[in-house]
């Protein structure tokens, strides 16, 4: 499958990497089509890996996801472009976090809106589906680095399109399906976008970002 | 112990309830004397459970809980009294959920500023500590209702009170000691309160209070 990533930072390349390992060919799409860690990434990742601009990536993959930072993605997918993201499946792995005010960071939106509300409005077309943005890019790919249950969760608009997610989750980074929760619409993105600073304060506080979320009590597959 | 508990709705006729099996004093606050609820609650907790006003409550109290609803939380405190508060531990169990647009719930104040700091600010000479906020009042005093780990936060500015709510979390309520999350300073009630949002959704979405957060990787007692 051909799969583009919107953003170049640490989780776009963790994402990539891991798709690369299961035979998929994968764009990361950055501002620039020389994009230095792009490069770096493409010329370890193997031969299925490959770089653009945005709407280099966006028009390459059939799914997509969003790894920018989430007051900028807005930006990076206006420059990917509308049609190449039309009818496409785009994971929001975004979190809005604004470091303009020091550490930690504050939200630049939530309560009462999202990023992943943000991006569903101005782009109709695209099905939307925020998820893997509660947790660590190394534990994204590979959960079992943390024992026992911990969970994912998943919401957009499009319950095919949630359907699809919460597959490629399990196919592409051995999510067990019980630990993918389904929220339902692309509303329940400030739950958990919201959720992020808890784990800052965990994260800052412990040192390590090596946990996740587990809901305790919800039946197994729920 | 004598107990005095602000709010006489579920969460502290829950939580009174317990404390009197456990041999403490409570008296349960409210606006008026002769509130019906408290009174039907006296009625029925047996001879070690009282009700006053909010002012009776706090002044009763060698320790404190907060479970009027986070928007009406400093009214109750004001009425409550400041010298009745001074130099006590208030665990803040409130969250700042507003109804007034509709269900779900938005939060009135978030990401910068949270209900626990408003009240501590107001008190400087009350060791607020927020707890319990994030959990159903049935699952706060008998956590072994939702089967393996999960998890109490405890935040606040003064470590020794925290420690102290760590200890009665355990001696009233039977939290494990590793299942108690200690977050530091008060700064950390945005994060926490903040769980609310997937709290809601997850409460909605599938019918049952009966769940509860358990941060997985940490280790135990860390």
């Amino acid at each position: 499958m051909r799969i583009g990533i919107i953003g170049t930072g640490t989780v776009g390349r963790t994402l990539g990497s891991k798709l690369v390992t299961r035979g998929h060919e994968v764009m990361l799409g950055s501002r620039t089509r020389d994009n230095a860690k792009a490069a770096e990434w493409v010329a370890t990742a193997g031969e299925r890996a490959s770089q653009g601009t945005f709407a280099d990536a966006a028009a390459f993959g059939e799914a997509l996801f969003n790894c920018t930072g989430g007051m900028v993605s807005l930006q990076a997918l206006e420059a990917a472009g509308d049609d190449n993201l039309a009818g496409k499946v785009l994971i929001d792995v975004s979190n809005p976090l604004d470091f303009s005010h020091g550490m930690p960071p504050t939200l630049s939106v939530c309560n009462t809106d999202s990023i992943a509300e943000q991006i569903q409005r101005r782009f109709p077309r695209t099905h939307v589906v925020k998820s893997l943005n509660t947790l660590t890019a190394a534990l994204m790919v590979e959960p079992a680095r943390v024992p026992g249950p911990h969970d994912v969760f998943v919401c957009g608009n499009d319950e095919g399109a949630r359907r699809q997610v919460a597959g490629w989750l399990t196919e592409w980074f051995d999510w067990p399906r019980p630990r993918i929760l389904d929220l339902g619409d692309i509303t329940a993105a400030r739950g958990v976008e919201m959720l992020l600073s808890l784990w800052l304060r965990l994260y800052i506080g412990r040192g390590t970002a090596m946990f996740n979320f587990h809901i305790a009590g919800l039946s197994a597959g729920a």
